[in-house]
């Protein structure tokens, strides 16, 4: 396995599978990892939004931690999200995720109360600081009630263990900024709202991003194009994939992911209640998008 | 002690006292709910937001309620917070939360992901039907990101259990609204963001707020004068009380009661970081406004 | 008449009258003004947000002005919206606007770039100095997109000119704010978002707003009893006549006072294209409601 | 002169130079149009968001376009903008521009109450059907009140009047979303709020924007970059012209073009008051900006 903070490429997002009982089904979790590392993905995700790191406990989150390590067997690094309201929290799932095996960091800032600048900082330096894992940064202006504002990002981007940025937000054009201002001390990589191969252009280094997990093969295949520096035939691809994207910002993200899997013989289960499973509406547009794109 | 669902008056939002290692200080939170009954008010609610639900895991939580029940020995109603992304969370704190001897539920609907209307009701009623406790609905818009539309009340308003609505947007009007719509199925509250004379007059119970935390008797006071009917007086001292109302608007509102508890001697500790305790000069401003009231 | 700085009451938002050619209707004006004053009202107000100046020319807005003064024959006073992007504009129309005999002046700051509160301050200055009218300050968070903050109001309200606001957000609070903040300097009118009753009682002005325009007798009534300190019997006859408000808050407001006029013998025409005249099931709950409250 | 519909490139957006007196200062004007047509650029907007369409009445613009065709002499492509809140106007407009030897229209819907998506496509396809130029609808969410929605765009694609989109949000993945569904029905322009460089990639055709009356070679030479396929080069310079962008985000628009090029020689005046000039710290950053790009 390369060195972490050399990472490149399509990190899929992972969604949580749970059994009806609302219990980590870990059987499939592990049959998902093995399908999508065969499809030849950089790196996996585990407790990103797609994964509902929302709606899951201390102990439900240690189960996909320990579960997803087990599954990768070291031949992907994985990346286990870390997200709360208080640093104590924050810290304490950091620390465990490492003892757990975890390769790296995702760093999220939950918030009831509005976080002035100087407590987002504090947050974040907290969880950088609590292991020597490379962290990487997550802003989601559409869900997240504490943004990081550019200058927040540039002084997070000295930390020696902050290597990573995940933007969620649809703003491309915030991205070179980001780029510019942090002249290479942190990697950028994309949401699935953003256009692969205009990130890839730009410079990122990749995606963490929940449609990848259905679309893995034609995802690698859409960056070793762009790393090719073949971009006409990257964009062909690209234009071609955005419908999958598209279809992933119209329904509930976990809820869309889910279904697709199932779909393609992956069961995961249905997102926690009060979320909805699609419906079947929603589910045949799923399975349109995915046959039109050949992921079926 | 009257039957709950009779309940009007001031019934404040507790804070939850922390030590500066993070711990719930139950002894702080008996002094201070006695000083409060002692100041006549009319019930207690345990884990609003001002109680920093959202920074607190299930065992702290169990011991906010079970202290504040043990606090309030049945001389006033004790309604107990709710509040979770799931479901299965929020039914499970509801069950316990009975157990403990709660006398009421604020039930609140945290999400990551927006929520539809069928999901918000089936929340709701989920936990409506998990005991026989009378459950009010809580809706904040400023820092939730599931509100209650007017219909999505009305549905809930059915419900036997559902008994109070407590509203903290700014939007008194929608109040009327609610209360015209419900005829009489549920009864609101207020939160500090209204006027408390002008909610009264609307018809409603009383507010449920943390402010009250630091004015009990002027609070109790303004109630009296509002029931007997003396509207001028009630103004006449409203006019005055609503400079509080505005400093905690201001500030970080778990911060600000903290702060001003202290300077009145009940240390309740700081907010849960990142969240930061109140700046000098914001602690300044607090006294200044405490002082003019007559509450230090 | 009495003095415009000693105005009370109830002063209708008229809507501009149309024929389908989009010419101001000069005579179906003079009728309403005509009934609106039989009917008790306490003011007039042309070319408020109701009277679509947003939608009108210089010339329009001109013949709107004298045909309302006219008509009005100084029996009550004639408030003139006066509403620019740039304070050019703005300062002809009120120089215009007192040359036609208007008694004060409304001001709106229309703005496409965001202004800030310098360009904000600048602008009311200007128009306070360009006549000896007494100016009321119009804010509007929800349709425009510079707001008057609370510094910027106390700031304006300092100019001798500056003898008003009106309110239009739906943050009831933040009158009292304003009331208690400006000490007296100027005089605070509510609009129909906020409840008639709450607001007399915290010591308002009265309300300038379209749905006056409707219920005129029913709206001095209440008024009346208000200022006669009857908060019981106000406040009955207020949950009544909110059902009007809530109905103009969910249609668009120009065309449901124009529904309702026309279902009462006042036909104003139509709101100016793209806007639509309301549909006839709304138009169905607009009759609903006016029969309700005695207004058919 | 190409035809307008084939219409490639860089389309900078004109500011309206205003003497102090607030007139249009149509000798400014026309050493501008004659700089940039010398620079390379592919077509000129009069009237768009840079040349302040809110802040000047019908005479001002009617100036605005007379010059700029005159100034043009034909050697591009002049697109004039169409902005008002009433249909009537909008249409009075496109004719007029049409006479004065407009060669295109962009079409601006101004709104001050919400409109529906069946009055937005009525105004869209008045505009259309008042002349036969080409027109360009359109949409920036962060400073209009009445946004075009996927559908919306999509109706009025067929219509065959109606040949580009320009859309200033900063919503890149929102442009191949429109591309996909419109299948060449519209040619898509972007602003200022977009990379370039990655709008080329997925197929825009150029961009119609303010900066790039400050950087009309620089620009020039990104799009050949991108028309000859050398992407590695198109993003090098693309890179260090992003800091432009950047400052007028963060600035008032018509204020920073106005500025930028005072300090290039070509004096433009001021923006319309209440807008304010730019502050003396404001111009130094875009003088430091424009000096790096080699472009003073």
């Amino acid at each position: 396995m390369p060195d972490v903070r050399g990472l490149r490429g399509v990190v899929p997002y992972l969604p949580t599978p749970l059994t009806s009982a609302g219990v980590v089904d870990e059987a499939a979790l592990q049959r998902l990892v093995d399908h999508l590392i065969d499809s030849g993905v950089h790196g996996l995700t585990a407790l990103g939004s797609t994964g509902e790191f929302a709606y899951l406990d201390f102990a439900a989150k240690e189960r996909v931690v320990a579960a997803t390590v087990e599954a990768a067997k070291g031949r992907v690094p994985v990346i286990a999200g870390v997200a709360a309201t208080t640093t104590v929290d924050a810290v304490k799932q950091a620390k465990r995720w490492a003892e757990l095996g975890a390769d790296g960091i995702l760093a999220v800032l939950e918030a009831y109360f509005p976080v002035p600048d100087d407590g987002v900082i504090d947050y974040f330096t907290a969880v950088a600081d609590a292991t020597d894992l490379p962290v990487t940064l997550y802003t989601n202006p559409n869900f997240q009630r504490a943004d990081l504002s550019l200058p927040v990002i540039d002084r997070l981007s000295h930390h020696p263990n902050i290597a990573f940025l995940k933007d969620a937000s649809t703003n491309t054009g915030r991205l070179l900024s980001v780029m510019n201002m942090t002249e290479g001390r942190i990697g950028v990589f994309a949401a699935s709202s953003h256009i692969t191969v205009a990130v890839m252009l730009i410079g990122e280094r990749g995606w963490l991003a929940g449609p990848s997990c259905l679309t893995p093969r034609q995802s690698v295949r859409l960056f070793e194009l762009c790393e090719a520096g073949d971009w006409t035939g990257a964009m062909a691809l690209q234009r071609e994939l955005w419908a999958v994207n598209q279809v992933f910002a119209r329904f509930n993200l976990a809820g869309a992911v889910k279904a697709g899997l199932t779909l393609q013989g992956f069961d995961c289960g249905q997102p926690a209640p009060p979320q909805a499973a699609l419906s079947p509406d929603a589910v045949e547009e799923v399975r349109r998008v995915l046959a039109q794109v050949g992921a079926l």
